[in-house]
């Protein structure tokens, strides 16, 4: 009975082609000035018939079954269907959308690989993680691997044939990756390993998605450790590629140890791997492999809020699918004569779940957040091409300043209300939410890891005021609150929207006054801080659909009156929580 | 690695005796003057001991391997351990703790009983679900089933050797049992239903928790349905006794068709049930089988409201555990050196996670509303006890108007809390709160129900302010402020709640006024409403716990401030969200 995830490509070119126009933007921009709106538009239109054709029937069966381990080999076995699905997905091209031309990328603008992986996640989470994880190894190839190196691993890289991971997380460490000890020997007789030499890489490590898996020919590890001789903490780690399969065919010493059973996720494995004297290759300097595997941490943290936008619709979708066809009691209010029961029943009228006001609030406060999030998803996107390509300087640092702000805003408010909505749209179905056959309970368990993973939560806070916000005493909040209120559409909106920039210009500096007396202050208040920050983007994404959405109609006017009456209030609120902490009450 | 629940004897003390006196309070009701502390003491201690001995170690495995059902037979077997605990649970005789003494009951007061199920709830959900059903099934049988009836079939449900269950939804109905379809036909040659006459019942039920099990040698199902020539929806139900096993030892026509597939709570079956011509029994008069079912309404209703406090409280311990063990980054704001990662690593100075701002503001907030939700669950439980027992006819009336307009707000407000709480708790121990290992998963997909059950978390914010507050002009929810008032420890207490208690009450009459022309308002307002009202009564419940309370001790002080800081507040945005729909703004 569950409903597969249709993607909304309507909605989406709204906001792609007639809000934000991104088409002239592309323009402006000599590596994206060939995308026009056509090419755009087929593009999207492939993919969304990739992503409902062949990967969202594979949702309920990857969950139900999920990833095998045989404990005897070390292998993992994906669902049914996953592999031929990812074999399709790959030869198809999908992979290279935005990759570099010289790589055997298609080039296209970042922001369409974006809305790919958007219906991707939406549509099953799971299978997802997979190809999820190849973009950032790819760009971290193709800026820190040496040329023997690129031209080793990245073609295949690009292509999708081969997969990758990002090797982080020890059984000891968590977030804090300071305290990482997988270490990389260098080959005694071989060059140095800046020069290529290989290295002798032992340690453990958990929590690694695509770990080990039958998708891809090889795997591809992207592994945090320490050289002989590195300082302490995280400013002695360096970054190691270790292949699963060596060039000549043999078995690399790295194995999994087994798979987590997980709250949701069932699709993907998530493996605890060791690495016993494995062979691999530094990527990049030595010590400074912080700062490889983070180059395209926005676009990763991007990524994991579009999937929050897309799980977000996934759930909306079938609670509203539920609501406009199960009816149930009277609504309050309604003077119409309501349709009875079947015949020979003894059933009362009653009227669709749809029309009862605690459904009818529940479907447009999260449609309020999901037509926001997509399109401050896609203006940042729209961001970080121009912080690659765009001609000039100064667009360039504008452009990266818009999503350093942006980007941990996007990330934890986003995947948030991806739990908290799809829990609210499960109360839709009442029972039958708790129980497997809809599949929206699956949708809650699996968006829960996105307030996790990428950086939890309450690390992106942190990064947002306290690393961000604070440190150049709100000059770059300044400029980019104005970048926002110049991009209103009109004055009328800016007059909306500039007194809730003010209010946080002035929040800032006072978390800022009071912070040299009281260090931790940012850290109390870090989670409200964001919070009002999401709540001004929304409010402000809403300003440039409703300049553009026809006046009246309901698919727009209903979550826009969710905005107003039911979200946006919240900004106030938590901008009090921040000054109840700034000034706290005498005890 | 996941440590069982300990149920909090000292704080569940502290609070019993401490802050309500609830001996004293029992002494004033002559059922219940025999129950000194002493008495209470060692019942809680030895409900305690069997908890953490018994039950707490099956949670684990409940979930893990969770019910099977055998489609060739039709039989449901429980997780191991299960069945086991059971028969020890009412051969030691828990099931009577609160039946009465003619039924074979202890005679002692419900509050006991409530401490009980919450330890059971907290320590494994899905096992407490068996017994937890009996009591509804024990009152409603005591109170409308006819003398033969209880002859036959009480004194085994009292004492929980037999299980029962509630059937009430059908596939096509949800919450609306108006449209039940269920039949009960008359044995042609019997006599009639109301006088003792077998019945013929037929339909399918769904969402029948224990529906079929191995815990117990029979299962008394008390049926809604509909006997010939009932008037069309819920005044035409009646209910009906539909044992698994008859007086003759022979399988009555009740077969299991299967148990579904849930997001948690997988120790208990939820079985889809068939009636084929099963003999039954009418349970009271024709076409009254929704007053009967609902006679224990709000003890069942408190019943969930404490499985919330309960599951918040188990949550809260796994978090405050690990956030006490783990180490991880430096704390802000921390001006001691912190003790060194462990030797021969390079790990850097770290603190523990529950130094840290982020984790603190978790762990305090959820204690709140842990602390405050039990105090005022228990003090709804002694006015469950006057309601009953009060000699005053007055005394009765008041409490049990405490009871009406308080539990909708416990049920409704704690559910919340727990689920949210618990994935609060979650983010505690970042990527390992996303694994099994941990258990509190777990809790969070098993805390999600009870949003669901027993009335939806929107029904009960229907029936507080629709149906409970607003028709009577406020004058019960007036009443009801007052008796809060006149229980605040003193006046500086009182000075405190009744700015919120007016506030309130204004909200009530602008809700009441604008409802005139506006029948829809209270609908659309209705979970605010009860937010608030949930805040007030936190706010009430921490003057009672502060008036206690050592002062200073950051037992009671870092929740209070956190109550005070990031909890309250909310009051005056929930009323705030409530005037917004009163008086919408222009569009």
């Amino acid at each position: 009975m569950a409903q597969d995830y249709r993607p909304p490509l309507a909605d989406i070119g709204f906001l792609l082609f007639d809000v934000l126009r991104a088409p002239a933007h592309w323009q402006t921009l000599p590596a994206h000035a060939g995308t026009d709106a056509a090419l755009a538009r087929q593009v999207l239109e492939e993919a969304a018939a990739f992503v409902a054709g062949r990967v969202a029937p594979l949702q309920g069966p990857g969950d139900a079954v999920g990833c095998r381990f045989d404990p005897a080999t070390g292998a993992v076995t994906a669902p049914p269907g996953f592999a031929d699905a990812y074999r399709d997905f790959w030869q198809a091209g999908w992979p290279t959308l935005s990759c570099a031309p010289e790589d055997g990328g298609q080039g296209l603008p970042w922001l369409l690989e974006g809305v790919l992986y958007e219906m991707l996640s939406a549509a099953n989470h799971g299978w997802t993680m997979a190809p999820g994880l190849l973009h950032g190894a790819y760009e971290c190839l193709r800026h820190h691997g040496s040329e023997a190196l690129r031209a080793a691993w990245l073609p295949r890289v690009a292509s999708g044939e081969w997969l990758a991971t990002m090797c982080l997380t020890e059984p000891h460490a968590g977030s804090d990756l300071g305290r990482v000890r997988t270490r990389g020997t260098p080959v005694a007789g071989d060059p140095a390993p800046e020069d290529g030499g290989r290295l002798r890489v032992r340690g453990s490590k958990i929590f690694i998605s695509g770990g080990e898996h039958d998708l891809s020919g090889n795997i591809v590890h992207l592994v945090l450790g320490r050289l002989p001789g590195a300082p302490a903490g995280p400013k002695g780690l360096s970054l190691f590629l270790v292949p699963k399969v060596l060039a000549d065919g043999g078995r690399n010493a790295v194995a999994c140890e087994r798979i987590e059973e997980k709250m949701g996720l069932h699709g993907s494995p998530t493996c605890a791997m060791r690495f016993d004297d494995a062979t691999g290759w530094l990527v990049g300097a030595p010590h400074r492999g912080l700062a490889a595997m983070f180059v395209m941490m926005n676009a990763a943290r991007l990524h994991v809020g579009l999937q929050g936008v897309g799980l977000l619709d996934a759930a909306w979708q079938k609670a509203d699918g539920y609501a406009r066809e199960r009816r149930q009691m009277r609504a309050p209010g309604r003077r119409h004569a309501p349709p009875s029961g079947p015949p020979g029943t003894a059933a009362p009228e009653a009227d669709l779940l749809a029309d009862h006001p605690a459904m009818r609030r529940i479907l447009d406060t999260q449609r309020a957040w999901i037509d926001g999030g997509r399109l401050l998803a896609y203006r940042a996107a729209l961001a970080l091409d121009d912080a690659r390509h765009h001609p000039d300087a100064g667009a360039r640092a504008r452009a990266e300043r818009w999503c350093a702000l942006a980007t941990p805003v996007l990330k934890a408010a986003w995947t948030a209300q991806a739990f908290e909505g799809a829990s609210a749209c499960l109360q839709v179905f009442g029972g039958h939410g708790y129980i497997r056959e809809w599949g929206i309970e699956q949708i809650v368990r699996d968006a829960r890891v996105t307030m996790i993973y990428e950086g939890t939560n309450e690390i992106q806070a942190i990064d947002l005021l306290a690393r961000k916000a604070l440190p150049d005493g709100g000059a770059a909040l300044g400029g980019w609150l104005d970048d926002l209120l110049a991009e209103c559409p009109d004055d009328a909106a800016r007059g909306r929207i500039a007194p809730l920039a003010d209010a946080l210009r002035d929040a800032t500096r006072r978390v800022a006054d009071a912070a040299a007396d009281d260090a931790a202050l940012p850290y109390r208040v870090a989670d409200d801080y964001l919070r009002a920050t999401a709540l001004l983007l929304l409010a402000w994404a809403w300003e440039r659909i409703g300049a553009v959405a026809p006046p009246g109609d309901p698919r727009w006017a209903l979550p826009a009156r969710a905005l107003r009456e039911r979200i946006l209030p919240g900004f106030a609120a938590s901008l009090a929580l921040v000054d109840g902490q700034v000034r706290p009450p005498p005890d």
